[in-house]
Order: C-alpha cells, then structure tokens, then sequence
C-alpha cells in the first residue's frame, strides 16, 4: 500500500471541498448571517488539514490497484466528516453522529435527514446541505465513470459504455471525461434553476432544488419539500429533470451532440422509461380506484413519486406512506432498482437488473435447449459470462447487505416495514422510506447506532458495495 | 412431444394415489365415520381416471428430455386435484378453490391450511390431510433424486451428490435409489411415531404428526399444534425430526451405514446446524431480555420455532407473530433459506446459500487479486462455473418470483407484512406467515385470487421454480 500517496490524494480532496466552501461564505455574507463565521471556521480547518495531508509525497508510480479502493472509501468518509463540522458549529445538532449522519446522507445523494424543522435553519446552512449533494453529484461522476471501471469487474459492463482510461494512464482520461460529463451537470443544473425561478420559485429555493435533482439527492428547503409550491409547473419541471439526472450522462452527451436514435435505442434507458411507465400506470390505477377518485390527481402524485423513486431522489409531493399497500410495494421494489449507470442514481441499477433479466431468461432456455450457445446482448454488444456472473454476484451481495443490516435494525425494537425500508432506502441512496422513516418523517427518533449503520448502508449503496467490502476485507499489509 | 407417454406415466400416478386411499378408508372403518364413503368414492373415480390414462401407450424410446418438466408439473398438478376431492366430498369446503388449497398445501408438504376449525373434522379427513404431506414426501424424493438431476442444470451440483442415474438408464437406477430413500423415511416415520407414543400421545395424533414432521409439512390435528401437548419431551422430539427431514437423505442413509465422519465433515449439514445454533442464540437472547425473562422458556421456544421454519415444517408451539421484529425477521429470513438438499424441506437450500456466499467471496478475493485462480469447493469438491451461476440465476428468479407475487397479493389489498410472508412461507414450502397469515391464523379470508397464486406458489417453490418457468415458457410444439 502507498500510504503516501493515497494521503496526498485525499488532500487534495479535502482542499477542493475547501474551495467549495466558498459558496456558502457567500450565501451567508448575501443574507448577512451569523452562521457566515461557521463556514469559515470550518474552511480554514479543512484547508490546514488537506495541506497537511499534502505535504505527503505523491508517487504515481508507486500507486496499486489496490489502493484505489482505499481512496474512493477514505475520500468518501473523509469528506463527509469534515462536511459534518458546520452543521455541529452551527448548533444544529448536539450529537456529532446525527452531524455526520447528515453529510454523508448530502455527499452520498441520498436526502435521508435528521433535521426535523428546516424552517428553523439559516439560509448558508440550507444552502451548505444541499451544495453537498451537488458536490456528492460530481464525485460520483469521476467515481463511476473514471475511476471504478479501473477497479472493478462489477463495472466493467459500464467501462465498455464508457470511453474510459486505460490502466497506467488514469489522468489525462479521467480529467477530459469528467470535465464533459462536469458540464453536462453544471448546464443542467442552471437550465433547472432558471425554469423554477422563471416558475415563480425564490432563486434561493430554486437553486436548493435544483441542487437536489441534478444529484438525485432530494434534500429540500422546506418541510413539504416539492410540494410546498403547489404548481403543477414545478412538479413537471423537477419531474423532469429527475428523469433526465437518473440517467446515463453519456448518453445524454449524446442527445446534446444530436444522436437521438442513439438515445432512444439504448436498451437500459428504454427499460428505465418502460419501468416507469409501468410503475406509473399500476400506482395510477391504485390510487384512482382506492384513493383519489380524480384520474389526473391520480397521475400527478403517481407520476412524481415514481419518477422521485426510481431516480433515488427522494423528492415528495404527498405521503406515499398513507397509499394502499400495492403502490407502497412497488415504490420499495422501485428503490432497489434504481437509475441508470452512469448517472448520479443509486440502487441496484437499470443495466444490471437488466442484465440479470436477460441472464435468468438465458438459464431458462438452456435448461430447455441444453445444446444451444445464446449470448446476452445489450445494445448489440456481447456481455462476457464474466460480467454477467460478477452481476448476478452483485445482486446477492446487495440483498445480503439488506438483509443482514435489517437484521441488525430489527435488534433495536424498530419495526420490520420500518426496519427494511430504511435499509432499502439508505442502500438504494434515496432518501425517504416507509412507516417510521416514511416521508413526512426523519431518521432523527433512530437509535444513535442504527443511525450509524444507516450511514455506513449509504455509502455501501453510494460505492457499488463491493469498494466498502473489499476495503473491509482487503489483505491490509 | 411425446404425449402419449406422458398421459401413460400420469396415468400410473393416479393409480398409486388410488392405491394410497386405502389408508384412510381403514381409518374411516376403525372409527365407523361417514367419511370413509368419501374415499370410496374418490378412489374409484381415481382409479377409472389413472385406468383410463395408462390405456395411452408408453413408448419410453420416444420420450424426450423436456418432457420430463411436462410430466412432473402435471404430476403434481393432477394428484393435487384429485387429492382435493375429498374435502368437497366431505363438505369441510363450498368452494373448490379452498379444497385445492388445502390439497397442494399437502402434497407440496408446506402445510398452510383454510381450514379454521381442524377439531370438527373427522379421523378420516384429518387422516387424508396429514397424509397428503407424507405422498408429497415421498415424490420429492423420487423427484428430487432422480427425475430433477436429469433435466436441470440447476441440480447439477445435487446430482454428483447423489449416486444418481444416468441419462436414458432411468428407470433401474430411480428404483434402486428411491426404494433405499423411502426406506429411510419409512423408517423414520416409525420411530417418530413410536416415539411420540410413548410419550403419551395417542397413536392417531402420533401418526399425524410424524407425517407433518418426516415431510417437512406441518399439518397438525389440532389448532394448537405441538403445543396442544404442552410436553417438553414431545417437543423435543418433534424438533429432532424436523431437523433430520431437513437434512440430506443421502447423509442420513451414511449416518446409518456408520459413517459419521462423514455426516459431520459434510459442508452443507455443518452450515446448517451452524444456521440453526446462530439463529436459535439470536432470538433467545432476544426472547429472554425483551419477553420472557425466562431463559428456559426462551431456549424452548427459540428452538423449535428455528428448527421448524428453516426445516419448512412450520409446526408452532407459540404465536411467533408476537415476537419483537428481531425475531420475527430472523424467521422471515430463514423461510428463504430453507433445508438442505435432498431433504423433503423446500426453500432456496442451504447447499445453494453456501455456494452463493462462496460465490460472493470469491468475487471480492477477484477484484482484489485479478490474476488469482480460485475455485469454489464443497466438500474437497470442486463446484464448476455453469453450476455457480446457475445457482446464482435461480436465486435471482426466487427473489424475482417473490417480489412479482407480493406485488400481486398486494394488489388485493392485503399488507406489505402480511403479504410478502405469505408469499415468502407458501414459496419456501413452510406454511405459516406472520400478521394476516401468523401461526394462529389460516389464509381462508384471503381473496379467491391470492390462493391460487399461493397455491402456485407452493408448486413454483416445491418444483424449484425453473421446472415451472420451464414448462410455462416451453415451446408447446
């Protein structure tokens, strides 16, 4: 392991989370706040500290394969401890658990918070929250589209998407790739700004928004989160923009360079639209038939939650938590399956449930025509066994984790629906989840540990599982 | 295609259940019931319609690999049906459907039942009932042993277990195994019967009761269940015969020749006693510290629940759906895992758990040492690829089977809880679910709907699923 290195690496992180805590300072000298002072406290130590770090020489030779497992885990966790530092300054939390908790459910993209008055924040602490999933956005695009493919079987499906580095020359690529990818995010997330402001949305809340969509993050500057402007028009909007955030940002490079038929043939995104669609579809006709009694009402919470859902945002327009059981199941079998690889999304994702599809057809008709070869194609390219068999593997390692952590939750007296929808949720970086954590709720009431846990599922989901494992149970010499 | 033969052999089916009914008619003579004129009735039409079959020629030349998953999901099907005349003869049931249930229930050995109050029925139903489980048995044997291994990849892994037979020489071999097997069961139920006879039970309830336990059913005569008997040593036996119905036939027909070394080197049965102390440990510390303060009374309790739902017996001696949720999940948890391999016990098996946590394992060791070669062993074995990725294909279409009947049963009306365990017991062969479903309840209220598809369920899950998938998307030509 080269100690060295991977500390200056995670310097450098610490200085460019620094750097970003410039915003804030701003947002909070614009509203003339005290909690201005929290962030700059808060900056100065995590300059000192990522220089310190620096100082460590970096050796890029020296650096292993293996080391960059630790650095997408220890950056992760590093960020969102120093991350965690304003919200304790600023009095917000007494415990720094409930602190940490909240920065890493932001830097993950998740929205799961133990805030319970939101009203009662300043605006540079609202703001700092929300900046942390639309930082958490950006790391995930380096992460996934960079640096995993070089480490991981798992994603070697997405490498083949992606036109990603090559080993030993990790630099130049990773910087030209994310740097396309980086404007993608960032002209989305202004065209969002501009249309919920243009929507009568305060520029405030329509960057804290915007902030939450692009991430897939959820966070909210209000209580009733999306549903407190009561606009059809902002619902469509953000709607939107969740779909567009949950998918494949290579292929919307594309839709912006013009290859649409490229867009529409892609096979994961086709399924991505088609589960929604179906999703929506069976929720529209529940609600209708059983709650609402009003199609369109029906439709436009139906469409909003599901899209919110599948994209792992967590954005609400209504208590799901109160809809027949049919619709709140299949908005939990919507957590595990995610958005899109490639994307801000979390959960299991689209490409591998479809895959895993494809795989379980293709054992079907083996055991029917024991003799003939069929390969599993998406997008008209071959998936090795290799990739298909590390995704069946990972689809057992996700519902392992699931199921072993609830376990754990359940040991607290927290009930079952509870218990594996927060699980669910945390994992699938989400947000919100059923009963006790429902999303009129907060996590804040969990014990102190199951919180912890919940924290630690975040980032297990955030890092496609098995970079947490590996990091776990890696030969540490 | 070869129909004929097919009829042929379900033909033979029908008649060895014919032949079966005897039993109860001596039943119903010893204790002078009415009922005993049910069974005349449906052996003779049993009878004519297996007579009327076994005229279509068989002609085992022509008889084709697939038509093997033809003739066991028919199989089933059929003496499922015929197996529920009896209690619409016998007016326990006005609706067809609930005497379907009950009967598939029997012969799949899960042992969920519609029947409210079991102390109305007569000996002879509650004869025929119990003896549904003990024919069920008996045909997962001969199924499992040595019609399964031929037909699917899945069961590979079994099939080098098992000294099975080799294709086109089926049928000397299926005899010589299946009558050693039977044997083995045969006399187990003996034992348990005397057993529980001298421990006071009546030679009825005693028969009952080793029928429920040596298939892994779960029927009992009572509403009560073993508990009715409120005796430690009855209990204990019982749990005893759970958890040796839930091991391997093969290992327990090497336990008798003498060879214990390698009863306990075998790989599976040692992960399964260790599943077995583990959860037992688990629920009654939880038991003790947040229900009994009786740590007797939690070890008794614990152990017989544990053994009973991993076994898929699902004999209660305590309403479990009171637990606190640690335990309840712990259960829920275990109906997916289910019994070992060549067991009458259903479930996902443990052999295929232990090939799937090596699976994952050896995914994590890959992404740490790509250039390593290492296979997965069990017992000094080596598992091949296309094995462990079967495994892993039919673990995903278990849980995709899972979450696309909850969502159906959901549809209904009926609770996320309630539901997913009804779903969950019904798959696993068990029996008994929690809330709705709960040990003290039966799934009469549910609507018509949803016990079909349990009951398919029950088939889906006693036929290892892919023998149905199969025959539903097998290309009837």
């Amino acid at each position: 392991m080269n100690i060295s290195s991977i500390l200056n690496i995670l310097g450098s992180l610490l200085l460019l989370v620094a750097l970003a805590m410039i915003l804030p300072i701003i947002v909070g000298i614009y509203y003339q706040e005290e909690d201005t002072f929290v962030f700059i406290i808060t900056m100065g130590l995590t300059f000192i500290s990522g220089h310190f770090l620096r100082r460590f020489k970096y050796n890029q030779a020296g650096l292993q394969y293996r080391d960059g497992f630790v650095v997408v885990t220890l950056g992760w966790l590093l960020v969102s401890i120093y991350g965690a530092f304003p919200f304790l300054l600023a009095g917000i939390f007494n415990n720094p658990i409930d602190a940490f908790f909240e920065s890493v459910s932001g830097f993950t993209t998740t929205g799961a918070t133990v805030i319970i008055s939101l009203e009662s924040l300043s605006h540079t602490i609202l703001f700092w929250r929300s900046l942390t999933h639309w930082l958490g956005g950006m790391g995930i695009i380096v992460m996934t589209m960079a640096i995993l493919p070089q480490l991981a079987g798992n994603m070697h499906l997405f490498k083949a998407e992606v036109p990603g580095p090559l080993h030993n020359r990790i630099k130049p690529r990773i910087q030209e790739t994310a740097k396309t990818l980086w404007l993608i995010y960032i002209v989305l997330t202004i065209v969002e700004v501009i249309l919920l402001w243009l929507n009568g949305l305060p520029l405030f809340d329509a960057l804290i928004h915007s902030f939450g969509t692009v991430s897939t993050g959820g966070f909210s500057s209000t209580a009733l989160s999306v549903r407190a402007y009561n606009s059809i028009a902002v619902e469509g909007i953000v709607t939107l923009f969740m779909l567009i955030a949950g998918t494949n940002f290579n292929l919307i490079y594309k839709a912006i360079q013009g290859h649409f038929r490229t867009v529409i043939n892609d096979e994961e995104f086709r399924l991505y639209l088609t589960l929604i669609i179906l999703a929506t579809l069976l929720i529209t006709a529940n609600l209708f038939f059983q709650v609402y009694n009003d199609l369109l009402q029906a439709i436009r919470y139906a469409t909003f939650q599901v899209v919110s859902i599948i994209s792992t945002t967590g954005f609400a327009t209504i208590d799901y938590d109160t809809w027949p059981p049919f619709s709140r199941w299949i908005l939990l079998v919507l957590m595990f399956i995610g958005g899109s690889a490639g994307s801000t999304a979390g959960g299991i994702k689209v490409i591998r449930i479809q895959v895993l599809l494809k795989k379980g057809t293709q054992e079907l008709y083996r055991l029917l025509h024991p003799r003939a070869v069929k390969k599993i194609k998406i997008n008209r390219r071959v998936v090795s066994e290799t990739v298909s068999t590390s995704i069946l593997g990972f689809f057992f390692l996700y519902i392992t984790v699931f199921v072993t952590v609830t376990i754990t939750l359940t040991y607290f007296g927290i009930d079952i629906i509870s218990s594996l929808s927060a699980v669910a949720s945390t994992l699938g970086n989400i947000g919100p989840g059923l009963e006790l954590v429902g999303p009129l709720n907060s996590y804040l009431p969990l014990p102190e540990l199951a919180k912890l846990l919940l924290a630690f599922c975040m980032m297990m989901g955030r890092l496609e599982i098995y970079t947490i494992l590996v990091f776990i149970f890696m030969d540490w010499r």
